[in-house]
Parts: C-alpha cells; sequence; structure tokens
C-alpha cells in the first residue's frame, strides 16, 4: 500500500507552484517578457565566474579519487575548516571545522537542525510570516510546528504573542532573517530581546530551548540596515544556511549547519548529524560543489540588482497608497493588498497579467509576495500594468 | 535536549569504520603499502574521462541558469527521461520520466523507497549476509527490518527460512544483487522463485509486498555470470540505483530510483517521492552532476581489475583450504574463517597487517569480507602475508 500521509499531499498544491505554472502557460500565450512573473524566489543573477573557473580547475588538475571520492558523512574536512574559518573572519566566531556539518542546501540543514534537538511532539515556534515549506520540513519530523502571528507594522517580532505561545514543550525556535516573504531584517534590538526571553524560559523550563537560524538570504542586505548575525547573541543557536542565493547555485544543493561553540552539546551534534543523516539518506552534497564552495567562501554574485528592483517597487507601491514595509533584504516584498482578500487581490491583478502570490500560506493573510529576482527592464515595465491594475480596480 | 537515538548511535562505531581506521594509522607506522587493507568499498579505478570531459563542457557552454538552476524535486526532466531511455534499451523495460526519481546515491533512493511503503511498525524482510547500514535504514524510518538468515552454501536466498518469516506486517522485501558483501548475485531462478512468493502471499494477505531491489553493484558482474535485471521478473519492484560504483565518483552522490510502471501506484510514486524529499531535506543530487551522467548512461570505468583481483584471491584462499563461494560480480569476497569466531580470526589476522572485516555485523558470523576493490599488485603482495598467516595459526 502506498503511504497515505504522502498520497494527501498531492492533493494540496503549492500557491507559488500553480501560480509560476499559470505565468509559464500565460508566457506561452503572449510571450514571456509580456508576463510580470513576480512569483518564484530563483535566483536571476549569473554565478561568479571565479566560481566556474574554480570547478573547471578542479576537474582539470585534481585526481578522481580526490574529486569524486567518498567524503565524511560531515562533509569534507578541510571544506568544514574552511567554512568555520570564513564565519569567524566575518563574524567574530570561533568555530572549529567540528562546528559544521556540510549540507544539501538549507532545507538539508534543518531536516538536521529538527532532528537534532526535537522528538515527535515536541513543538517548534515560528514567526509568521513564514516559508510555507516550514510545515512540512517540521510535521513530517513529528514534531508540530506553532506559528506566532505577525506583528504588521514592522515584521520584526510579535513578542506579546510569542511569550503566550512559548511553554514546556518548546524545544526550539526557528527564525529566518533576512525574511521570506517579508524581506525584513530582524535587528539587533530584536534578536537581543528574542535571546533574554529564551534564556529566561529555559532556565524556567529547565531544558534548553535551541534557536535554528535559516539564513539563505543572508548575504543579500541593503545598504545601511542592521542585520546581525543570529548566532552572536544566543548560544545555543544553528545556523542553517544556503550558498544557493548569495552564489546562485540553488540547483547544486549545497549548505551547513554551523552550532555555536557554546552550544549544550556542541561537541556532538556534527557527529549526530552523520547519524541523522543515516536514516533520511542525506550523505552529504555533492563532493565537487563542496571543493568549489570551499574556494568562495568570502565572494557573493553581483546582487546590486535586488535592491534597485526593491526601491524601484517599494517607491512605486508605496505611492499608489500601498501599505508597505520596506525590505531590508532577500528579493522579496510583502506589501498589504488593496481589499481584503489577498487571493481575490491577485486573481484580479491576473488581468493585467501581473501574477504576485497571496499571503494566506506565509500565515498572515491580506499581504502579498513579490519575488523581483527579475530583470530591472521588467520591473519598470511591470510599473505601468500595476498603476493601470489599481486605477482600474480600487 | 539533544536527542537520544543520535546520542546512542554515536558508542556504536561502525567495524568497517574501525578497522579502516586502525589500517590508515597502521599505514602511518609502516608505510601503508605494506598494509593489506581489504577493509573498504571505495571504488578504486578513476572516473572515465569523458565524465571529466561532459563536465568541463557543461561548465564551459551552459549559461548559470541551465546548469545550476532550481530543477524539479523530482530531478530534471531531460536527465530522467534519458535514464529511462537507457533502461529501456538495456534491459528491455517501458519506463519513462515519470517512473524515474533522481536520488543522493543509492542510500537516498533506499530512504524514499522505503517510505514509499511502509508506515512506522511495518516489516521489511531482508537476507543475509546485507549491508549492516540497512539497519539504520529501515528501523529509523520506523519500520523494522527482519533478517533472513544465511544459505551459506550459496549465499543465494534460504527459501524455507524466508517462507517462514514472510506475514501480514511484510510490505516489502529489501535484496542487493550483485551482494555486498558476498559478492553473489541472485541467479534468475532465485529471482523467478522470489517474484512467485511474493506473488502468492500478496494475494494471501491482500496487500501487494513490494520488492526494494538495492542495485548500486549492477554493473559489476563477471563473465559468464547469470544476473538478471530483478525488476523483469515482478511487476512491484522498485529499483534503487546508484552511480557511484560503476562510474567511480561515490562522492557525487548520485542515484535514482526506477518504479517498473506495472507497479501499483507506478503513476504516481515519483511525485510522492518529492513530497518525502521535503520531510527529509533531500532536495535532488546536485544539478551539475545529473546533467553528466545522462550523457553517460551506458558507460563505465575500467572495472576489470576487480575480476583479476577476484580470481587471484579466489584461486589462493580456496587452495589454502578457506571455504569460499565465488564471486559473481561487486569487489567483495566473503570466505568461511577458519574459525568459529570471525573477530578473533581478523584479529590475528591484523599481526600479519591483513585488515579484514568480520561478518558478524552482516548478519551471517564466521565469515570473513574482504574488499578487493585495490591494487592488483597490492592483492599479489598480500597473498605470502595470508599463506603466511595460515600457516603459522592454523
Amino acid at each position: 500500500m502506498l503511504v497515505q500521509t504522502y498520497l494527501d499531499m498531492l492533493n494540496k498544491k503549492s500557491v507559488i507552484r500553480t501560480l509560476s505554472e499559470y505565468a509559464v502557460a500565460r508566457g506561452k500565450e503572449i510571450g514571456y517578457e509580456n508576463v510580470f512573473d513576480y512569483t518564484l524566489g530563483n535566483p536571476s543573477v549569473p554565478v561568479p565566474d571565479c566560481v566556474t573557473k574554480t570547478m573547471t580547475e578542479l576537474l582539470q588538475t585534481k585526481s578522481s579519487m580526490e574529486l569524486h571520492g567518498y567524503s565524511q558523512s560531515q562533509g569534507i574536512p578541510e571544506v568544514r575548516a574552511k567554512v568555520a574559518a570564513s564565519l569567524n573572519k566575518r563574524f567574530g566566531m570561533d568555530y572549529t571545522a567540528e562546528h559544521i556539518f556540510m549540507s544539501s542546501g538549507a532545507a538539508g540543514a534543518l531536516a538536521h537542525a529538527f532532528r537534532l534537538v526535537t522528538v515527535p511532539g515536541d513543538e517548534i515556534i515560528t514567526f509568521a510570516p513564514f516559508f510555507p515549506e516550514y510545515n512540512p520540513y517540521v510535521n513530517l519530523t513529528g514534531a508540530v510546528l506553532k506559528v506566532v502571528p505577525a506583528d504588521v507594522k514592522s515584521f520584526q517580532i510579535n513578542f506579546e504573542a510569542f511569550e503566550s505561545m512559548i511553554n514546556e514543550k518548546t524545544m526550539a525556535v526557528l527564525v529566518n532573517t533576512p525574511n521570506n516573504p517579508s524581506g525584513i531584517c530582524y535587528s539587533t534590538e530584536t534578536i537581543k530581546k528574542l535571546a533574554e526571553i529564551l534564556k529566561e524560559r529555559s532556565e524556567r523550563f529547565g531544558h534548553v530551548i535551541y534557536l535554528i537560524s535559516d539564513e539563505p538570504y543572508r548575504e543579500i542586505v541593503f545598504e545601511g540596515v542592521d542585520s546581525p548575525y543570529v548566532s552572536k547573541f544566543y548560544d545555543h543557536t544553528l545556523s542553517c544556511y544556503s550558498f544557493s542565493k548569495a552564489l546562485s547555485l540553488p540547483g547544486e544543493r549545497i549548505g551547513y549547519v554551523a552550532v555555536n561553540p557554546r552550544c549544550e552539546g556542541a561537541d556532538r551534534m556534527s557527529v549526530m548529524c552523520a547519524q541523522i543523516s543515516r536514516g533520511i539518506g542525506h550523505n552529504c552534497p555533492a563532493s565537487l560543489i563542496q571543493l568549489a564552495v570551499a574556494e568562495n567562501l568570502d565572494v557573493t554574485a553581483d546582487m546590486s540588482v535586488y535592491e534597485r528592483n526593491m526601491n524601484i517597487l517599494y517607491n512605486e507601491l508605496t505611492s499608489l497608497g500601498f501599505e508597505c514595509v520596506k525590505p531590508g533584504g532577500t528579493f522579496y516584498i510583502f506589501p498589504k493588498a488593496l481589499e481584503d482578500d489577498a487571493v481575490e487581490f491577485c486573481n484580479k491583478a491576473k488581468k493585467y497579467d501581473l501574477i504576485a502570490v497571496p499571503s494566506d500560506s506565509f500565515g498572515c493573510p491580506g499581504h502579498i509576495r513579490l519575488a523581483y529576482c527579475i530583470e530591472t527592464e521588467k520591473v519598470e515595465r511591470s510599473l505601468e500594468a500595476l498603476r493601470k491594475f489599481v486605477k482600474e480596480t480600487y
């Protein structure tokens, strides 16, 4: 018999995926260049040349065994040491290779982090708006995802709601900053306050509450924005990173868990991750890609287009009367829709070939997400459609 | 709190890994060339040049988005279509792309296959001797691995024991042919008989019993040996493949699940696999590697060394009086030890710098596994140590 859990999931198609498929289909009718497709968070800028160069050189110079042989389950030791050194230099941390576990992107990193610190029935708290994949990621482990309602004025943390929800079953808190879908970076003040509450409650409940920090957008922060390194403020932090966004190689599936050296159990976590891998069939990222990113840890793709696009959209949206918190990073913007029902709003926008994602699945109804990782020229062309849509509809 | 399951696993170190580390440490004392290290199943022959050439060309000619962009969770559609076509041509099957799910090696393939057809409490039956990693692979899903005792005369299937163990809770049977550790290929007769029993019991129990066929050694079969494609003989077969061994790129983590088109639920299985991935953080293999193997599906590394080494060892072992079933493939041989306690036997062999793995963890005590994926010259030099060891000890 096929397993019912997964059969049931087939009927719940992702809203993002459905809209993206609509945009592609519509593009076949009118030319994709005429569809203002703001659905998918796919990096649009090329991989840096130096990464391609590293891969080519590795293929030309390394032996088959060095390049394609089995690596340790935790990742190639030299790669882990280089990741640690880069984080230490950039964020004033003191990781060693032992604190780094190489993973298949952030999804792989989170899959391990959840299993390190929760068993079925435990609760993980996250904050709206949130990446909808957190639901299956957490719930399929047997733990339970609890979502704190959004602070829609700032998209920082709604601490009052958080304090009423955290309880003895809370084993971990999951944050995502810079945030998908809001584009907001949690401020130093927010993270300090979160850390204080976690310390106080850990003591009260007699067990550590871990902080799992999902950071795929860490490198996409706009000028002058306060976006601190989360793990600096709370010892019991597991940082989950992906190279997908900053190096534009989401298909290569590479990231890591970085365990704060002062975290309870820090010395055992990466080897425990290797045990977790045996159960979930995750056997570290591809060796060639590990070796390639290790040579390019302090590099990013040219991501200036994202900030440029954000400014264009933010200015237009606010001048059209949208309520909108200005993004501090990522390639998302999350304005309030012009009617209560964001699904209806997005349906109406479709008539103007503006394809946005309604916010219901992000746990914060009444908003829309625009993923502006597209060409600036297209963003500029979309403004007329946006103005026309708003003028004729509201 | 750290999760106890994984903490406990840290205390049970793999025997293979422990012996391999001993061999490396001993190598530092006396020179690794003087240690006859038969512990690890790491392919020793280089990746075929055409694979390296394909990768280099892809890096030089494809755009960043084509090469490194997100692929579908099931794998890149063109890659899946090519895998299907290659299997159809080689084995007379009728797969389409929809029946292929690209995975991170055989471990990733098995992790999905187990979750497709079992829920916690269900039983999966396998046959001794077996790859010890099947224990964590299965048991960490919540299903239960049951092991049929070996037929030590042939290392084909002990059908009498199997028929007494299969019951209503049996949702899947797991085979591994060519086999690690015995090196034996299941014959056409064996697979036909297994298929008959599965059909009969499926009817009797009123549910399909799936056959999960773990085939990383499928391409390493010696001359004249009968080693049929398992899925041809039983409709409800999930074939789990890895490119690690035949293309010598275990570090790149690439393989697939091929679902027999006549399997119950065949049309939904690859999309269900994509749902399973969300829970276990497996998001398909690296895109560059997917594209590279797709151009080299009918190629293998030059694996003639394995058959040459097997013949040398088999002849020497049998002439020294070892009971040994001649391997039909892989790079393992699995003779009976010269005393009942294989652990003790391997300990004594260490004094001659012969490092073999005792068979206890393979579910078939009293034997030893020699992984002869090493240079022929070293195999030849090891014979004197072997003769001396046997003469002085038994």
